[in-house]
């Protein structure tokens, strides 16, 4: 397959001639050293399209979107993350990862246990380690990334409804993930509700662990749930429960 | 809890005095500076005691092991991991999380297209990764660790029935691996063989993926599966996959 390069939606039609980003030109015309007719593969808001570069402008690549092509299919259900900025490039890790997984919404939120913060610069960051991810796993829709300040307001902006909104807590021991994401499923294929929205949000916390009033200011927003009876670090268990996640719904 | 201190299994007996091993001993007498009648925890072999620290022997911790403790059951399906010698600590970051999740063997080896190769310091340096995992995570077993030169002699000494080992493989998209578990799992109860090992063997291949001929020498011994259609990076795919079985099998 030829190399895949990101385009803004609204470029994404056969015909149309469009400009690379900076990051992107660069690495079309510096790093592999393209010419003018060399075949490339675009891709951006679910689709893939070949294109063919046309010119080198100043630094720029200007290419001409070719036919759409064979794209792959995002999981059966739609998943939204909520999880922590975390220290030493770790919250990087876990975008990266959920990325690959075809999570299509990560909400990053300040948690009171964790020094770790976002800002502009870090979430342009995960941005371009989403884009990444995506070139490489071969998923033609970029996962959009928001900030929160905390995680009641990340829950709120994953816009899932509470009944379909889990919340991982090491010490929750009741009440399984597994057992948490069935009942859900369950319960829709019940109400035969076929124009429901077959979305997961999952909310995961800090290193140090969630405080009791982070937990108590969401507890009518999400079901909690546990994943056994092995603490698993920050950054394990948002990507172990996606995992867990697209094996239950036979995406994997 | 008290904080946890790996012991060997012949010296985790009720009322024993036995020795730490000198990057434990470290930790609790230089980092934690502790003092005699300092009551710590000790683990090893599935089982966690209490224990308290008798005397500082030249920078040798000496304790005296207490009364038995709770401890952590582990899954309930044995797990087996055969994963390849990866550059840039990456192995590091699978043996960690692999430990977290429960695994009880995890076997390194040698892929073809992977420039990376195992030595003896370096499955060392693996060793204080897992024993690691297991004090954060509360595990009280130490996953076995084990080097093979080839993917073949790797499946060899994992030791599973090749009805109960899979392989992981991007291109794989006739059979998934949730399939590919449940069959395994309703086979083994129409059986009703209640002496069958619970036990299942996961290997996967490099960041360039595996070679043709390794995959054929293995081709016998090992159940080839898929992801679904994303490609997942060489650190991510084992990780997904244990995840995966353990929501499959309840644990998660």
């Amino acid at each position: 397959m030829a190399e895949r390069f990101h385009l803004a939606a609204t470029d994404l039609r056969t015909g149309v001639l469009a400009s690379l980003d900076r990051e992107e030109s660069h690495h079309l015309l510096r790093v592999m050293r393209a010419r003018p007719g060399h075949v490339l593969r675009v891709f951006g808001a679910g689709r893939d399209h070949e294109a063919v570069l046309v010119e080198n402008r100043g630094g720029i690549a200007i290419v001409e979107v070719g036919r759409e092509m064979p794209s792959v299919s995002p999981p059966s259900v739609e998943l939204v993350f909520v999880v922590p900025w975390l220290k030493g490039g770790r919250t990087e890790s876990v975008v990266k990862k959920l990325t690959e997984l075809g999570v299509s919404k990560i909400i990053v939120y300040a948690a009171r246990r964790e020094v770790a913060h976002g800002d502009d610069a870090k979430l342009a960051r995960l941005e371009r380690v989403a884009l990444e991810a995506c070139k490489q796993c071969g998923r033609s829709d970029v996962p959009a990334l928001k900030c929160a300040g905390d995680l009641a307001t990340a829950l709120a902006a994953g816009n899932v409804s509470p009944e379909c909104s889990l919340l991982l807590y090491e010490n929750e021991t009741g009440c399984l993930l597994s057992s948490a994401v069935r009942r859900v499923f369950s319960s829709q294929e019940r109400a035969s509700d076929t124009s429901f929205c077959r979305a997961l949000l999952v909310a995961s916390g800090p290193e140090g662990g969630l405080r009791a009033d982070e937990i108590e200011a969401i507890r009518d927003r999400a079901t909690v749930v546990g994943l056994g009876p092995r603490t698993l670090r920050a950054e394990t268990a948002p990507v172990a429960a996606c995992a867990a996640i697209l094996a239950l719904c036979g995406d994997f």
